[in-house]
């Protein structure tokens, strides 16, 4: 199941541009009070690195992952997730478009 | 002043990319049930048509717009915006990054 809209009490206004523009998402904070942003990346291959654990729920699009260099690529396409340990990086490919919801902690 | 947040009610999780990724949105809906979008139009020059008529509001970055060929280019800056007709054109151009609040009605 995809989550399309998620009940909100307030968004940043300016955006989150990271690698030139190659991932865009904007934070908002949810009805609940917890911390989320909802993001795109665009056709790219990059290395993120995580602060607090990451979930990345894709609701549109798709991507592949690769938690540890060396390590499995791995598909993740609309309604699936993926979990990233804090302090880490994880590489992403995207051909297409990866929209995603990332939820912290 | 710059609105750095909004309240809001709920957002679309997918994003709104155009031009390849050079303009990408969320749409959300405010707490007052009103619909708007925040995004941000990277380095480009790109042309955007209105079905409503549209509130450009400014939250950081600059650019310059035009709201009608051959006429003036105009600089929006934080904290400014500016304010196009329904079912027009207006033609934009951003050096570094414009991050906007899109009003609509």
């Amino acid at each position: 199941m995809t989550t399309e809209t998620l009940n909100a009490r307030s968004i940043t206004t300016k955006a989150n541009v990271y690698f030139d523009g190659k991932c865009v998402s904007h934070s908002f904070v949810t009805a609940e009070g917890e911390n989320k942003s909802v993001g795109v990346v665009l056709p790219a291959e990059l290395t993120f690195g995580t602060a607090a654990p990451e979930i990345m729920e894709c609701v549109a699009g798709s991507c592949e992952y690769q938690l540890e260099e060396g390590g499995a690529w791995l598909p993740c396409t609309a309604g699936q997730s993926f979990k990233i340990a804090g302090n880490a990086k994880f590489n992403i490919r995207v051909k297409d478009a990866f929209h995603y919801i990332c939820h912290y902690g």
